[in-house]
């Protein structure tokens, strides 16, 4: 037969949620058992743990794609997305279904969107949702987030200060995510707003090393990426 | 031995996603088909799918207690609620661990949250993410939501129009919400913005009658409340 007639494989957006490895849902875990390649991003700095939360459930006969993804954000990320697509498109091309592991929900502020842009016009595409760490945050601290005609944001630490505090001061909700370095900052941009002792914080929700304390007593030296802010709506109806 | 000896059971609010029943979590799953007593929420209207979601999970043996929910917005809630929480707390304080079923994410706009204020701190109690159906219409509608600095805000379509128009003017991504009969109101509001054009439209993601369509084509008055709007980013990095 000629090349061109191999039926193509799908590519999956697998979304793995945020760290617990019973929080797959039952069709990634069904997707991820089942297909014969996986592909997943790695960093050296420990921002990526995707492989870690599954590791269980892989097989050894199955290909694993590690995509290496830059250390530092200045350095461009296309080139590694290019190399990273290729290889999948590759098992695709020949036949295979490859899933492509994403931690929380693969549509907010994951690696897999570059993969997504790259392929999605190419192969036959399913994107799986996850369960996002801002929402498990919510989970794990016992608080009630959001009612009836409530506006929530979400927002990475990583904007300046100004855009935090605007945003931050018409929401009724709000979680920051990616805190690392940036804490002093946004910890600093609530107490201006009067937000600081509604504010709630924990680290790598739903990990064996989930942290959970007051606020007050963080250490902004301290505080890993992993580690989300939240400001539960005061809308509080009976 | 004296009843107040009795081993107190827990009360879990468990997520159940969007409508897909492949799409709980491995551990929703396991806690749903666990538990001697399940909760839910139902109303005549349609608005409450959640037993429905799970059906297929749910066993004769297990003790079921339906929550009736006002139809009428305008009709308060709390007596229902402070009736399916005396329900639930019977069941817990006889020893039998009771979970209450909640569409999407139990912290999100949720039912659940009115029986976890008037009994959390009675009763042990876990709260069991779920996959939010405000995540699974982008993975539905392959439309990737947010990257790096981006803000995403989701927002109720029962906000009057100068509210919306005021979040939607600073949000780099958004989710509306609840569409139902406001969809006139929240289209002439993207119009102004000049977002109609990049809004998407989808109604019941995940359901096996969810329907995609292009938003210029929606007949503002059959629109379903389980409808929702999109404006993903416009960043896209390469």
């Amino acid at each position: 037969m000629p090349e061109d007639s191999t039926p193509k494989g799908s590519l999956y957006g697998l979304g793995i949620g945020p760290g617990d490895p019973e929080l797959l849902t039952i069709k990634a875990h069904r997707i991820l058992t089942s297909v014969p390649v996986i592909a997943y991003p790695t960093m050296e700095n420990g921002k990526v743990l995707a492989r870690a939360i599954v590791a269980d459930f892989i097989r050894p006969e199955q290909i694993e794609i590690p995509m290496p993804l830059p250390f530092s954000v200045e350095r461009s990320s296309q080139p590694y997305y290019d190399l990273g697509a290729e290889k999948i498109a590759e098992h695709l091309a020949a036949g295979r279904d490859v899933a492509v592991l994403c931690e929380g929900d693969p549509m907010l502020y994951g690696s897999f969107m570059y993969i997504f842009n790259r392929l999605a016009d190419r192969f036959h595409t399913e994107v799986i949702p996850g369960i996002s760490s801002t929402f498990a945050s919510a989970a794990m601290l016992g608080a009630p987030l959001t009612y009836r005609n409530d506006v929530l944001s979400i927002m990475p630490a990583t904007l300046d200060a100004d855009t935090l505090r605007d945003r931050l001061a018409v929401a009724d909700a709000a979680i920051i995510i990616k805190l690392g370095r940036h804490f002093a900052k946004v910890k600093s941009v609530l107490e201006e707003l009067g937000l600081f002792d509604r504010a709630l914080y924990i680290e790598r929700a739903t990990l064996p090393n989930q942290t959970i304390k007051p606020i007050a007593s963080v250490e902004p030296d301290q505080v890993p990426y992993w580690a989300i802010v939240m400001i539960p709506s005061e809308t509080k109806p009976s």
